[in-house]
């Protein structure tokens, strides 16, 4: 097989104001859809984030890609060391085997541990719009706790998730670990809860926190990057004994043995996007078995062909064992004719490949709304702290800068 | 794809008198042959040791391989928890995508990072064998420096090998020291060169010779399992500053975090025969990577099949950089119609598959000789130290045993 034609097409989508600990998610978001085609017809989907630089890299990996055999991915990836636009790349060539062969993209990885994955409905607090255009996206102001558990409520019931994650790094500490207690009484005093503060804490203020949550009656699987680095989670840990997980401070590689020799981390959260794509992930739970790290799976907002990929490396990696993060329940647009859904919090990846097909119409129109739109606003950590600053005094901080820890 | 049928077919093959820290290699070796063949009759093979035990596992996995598709491989290792019998069927299966696809076996572990594998010329003691029937494999005995010497210009005047590597834990210390002297001599004082005591040293003599090889003008690129625990590498390591090897205390996933934490190994020798197969290989090139540790490769006695097999998995191992060894120069039998050669020392593999046949008759005639044979003999530890007990007596060892360290 020969690879004749790699295509890059940024698109862009609607989004909800949800809210972290860099501001406020902006009304269109980018990401990059990418489409390989063999000489003889065979086509393979990736996606990946739609920042310029992962563009601009993607453009420049055409000429490495096209006329490649679509199996010689190692030394591709050693060749691009960009992890991003590789990420995106080793998907669509995972699909594309997996189309060509009539086999399931999980199998191309070596075949599939498990038949459903797990996903956490992920919680946001949400910024009331103030645009009246955009209302139509998420009219409602989710800013308090007791409002968060009605929003989970609707998360609950539609998609049947049994494990919750509350975004935190918006609220004051104490009212976010409220809102876990709230969250507890709602939906039973085991359901595994998870908070990520995006490293909005300080040592002190995760401490005094992990102990007064121990000393409730919930189910906190691990602290989600309480703190900002990694000395602060090794130092975090000798005080606490929580689990710590983290998609911050071991996004590589490289970080995985300093982290283990500092015993900063107990749960690595793998994401396809960068990690070496599909094939990376697998890589990663294999390092992280090897080394009896914990291995569950970070999420970004994506559309239909990540949320198909995401389920098909789940399934095929063996030390993954915590429910997977997703934003796709948030998302407005897609880019697939169907796009999945989560029964009982699950999502049962099919072939061949990923199983979708690309909506030709919808990518066009998406495409052609990136195109209208503003690529600086498409870069979510410009776009939201500088944009949305003034939804900062929602929670009385008018003076907000995105210095860590916060609190 | 189905799998319809697996094969288990044990050969024996004429070895010559090796000599190693445990005695002679017996005058027959077994291996076993896995052939599988799916329903629209697509065949892969692998070849792994030939112990009753490994027989016994594979026999017992034919009901778990029969019927699944090859690409579920990962399921069936988990499944088996058997990693010799999983590592021949990891092979040929392996084999097989590559053949069904028309692609190099290298290609189905993610492509090549480099275009020809470099294996060492390894040397070994002999023992000049008393019985005139078995006369004709080996009738010279190797058991001075001067000798191997003059054993090493055969071999590298025929495979052109540019790293040596001597199996010692033979003669007493210092005079194997002096054999790796005179091969510098002969060879040029920066030939790499590596030595292989199989854990007969103490951390003292091992210590004291690290020292004394330092004086020397040759270039040593580790000592391999000088020493013969975990703890015991991690003693010397903290004395000398050569780089430590192993294929003796570091042989499952499960070994590589301790070894890690007690700083006891640089360079993990790989495996495919165990360590997960030729997938698992690529994992653990992965693991070491991450870990900053050094790869090379093990062989014991082995055919075509494994030839063929350890050149495509280490082509696909960027983490490995250290030339790999292989027995193969010294098998007397093969079961594949076109038996490898070694240029300039390297193997380039090439495909579809492992890029070899088997040979249907000499498959049929060294089954037999198995069958014939006597199969306690098969069991390499227990024949060398039993049968070839007077042997010992050569190196002045008459009450010998095999307890380590010895010297």
């Amino acid at each position: 097989m020969e690879i004749a034609e790699m295509e890059v097409i940024p698109v862009a989508h609607r989004e909800p104001p949800l809210r972290n600990s860099w501001g406020v998610h902006s009304e269109l978001a980018a990401r990059t859809i990418v489409r390989v085609t063999t000489r003889d017809g065979e086509v393979g989907v990736g996606e990946t984030y739609g920042d310029e630089q992962v563009i601009e890299a993607l453009e420049g990996a055409v000429d490495l890609v096209e006329g490649r055999d679509p199996y010689e991915v190692r030394p591709l990836e050693l060749r691009l060391q960009d992890s991003m636009a590789y990420g995106a790349i080793d998907t669509a060539l995972v699909d594309l085997l997996g189309r060509a062969h009539d086999e399931p993209a999980y199998n191309v990885l070596g075949g599939r541990v498990r038949d459903e994955v797990e996903f956490s409905g992920y919680l946001f607090y949400k910024h009331a719009d103030s645009d009246p255009d955009s209302a139509a996206i998420a009219p409602e102001e989710v800013l308090s706790a007791e409002a968060m558990v009605e929003e989970a409520r609707q998360f609950v019931d539609r998609g049947g998730f049994g494990t919750l994650k509350l975004k935190g790094g918006v609220l004051y500490p104490d009212e976010e670990v409220r809102t876990l207690d709230l969250l507890a009484e709602e939906f039973g005093r085991d359901t595994p809860l998870r908070i990520d503060p995006n490293g909005t804490w300080s040592v002190e203020t995760a401490t005094r926190l992990a102990k007064r949550l121990r000393g409730m009656d919930l189910h906190l699987q691990f602290l989600e990057d309480p703190v900002p680095s990694m000395n602060a989670h090794a130092r975090l840990k000798r005080r606490v004994d929580y689990p710590v997980a983290t998609n911050m401070f071991v996004t590589e590689f490289e970080h995985v043995a300093p982290a283990v020799e500092m015993d900063a981390v107990d749960v690595v959260l793998s994401d396809h996007h960068y990690w070496g794509g599909m094939r990376g992930n697998v890589r990663l739970d294999d390092v992280a078995g090897t080394l009896d790290l914990g291995v569950g799976m970070h999420s970004n907002s994506h559309l239909g062909v990540s949320m198909a990929a995401m389920a098909h490396v789940a399934a095929a990696m063996p030390t993954l064992r915590y429910a997977c993060d997703s934003h796709y329940p948030w998302m407005a647009d897609d880019v697939v004719t169907e796009p999945l859904s989560f029964e009982a919090g699950c999502i049962k990846p099919e072939g061949p490949g990923l199983g979708v097909e690309l909506d030709e119409a919808e990518l066009q129109r998406l495409h052609r709304q990136y195109e209208e739109g503003d690529p600086l606003a498409y870069s979510s950590v410009s776009s939201m702290a500088a944009e949305y600053a003034d939804a900062m005094s929602d929670v009385g901080r008018s003076d907000w800068l995105p210095n860590k820890p916060r609190w």
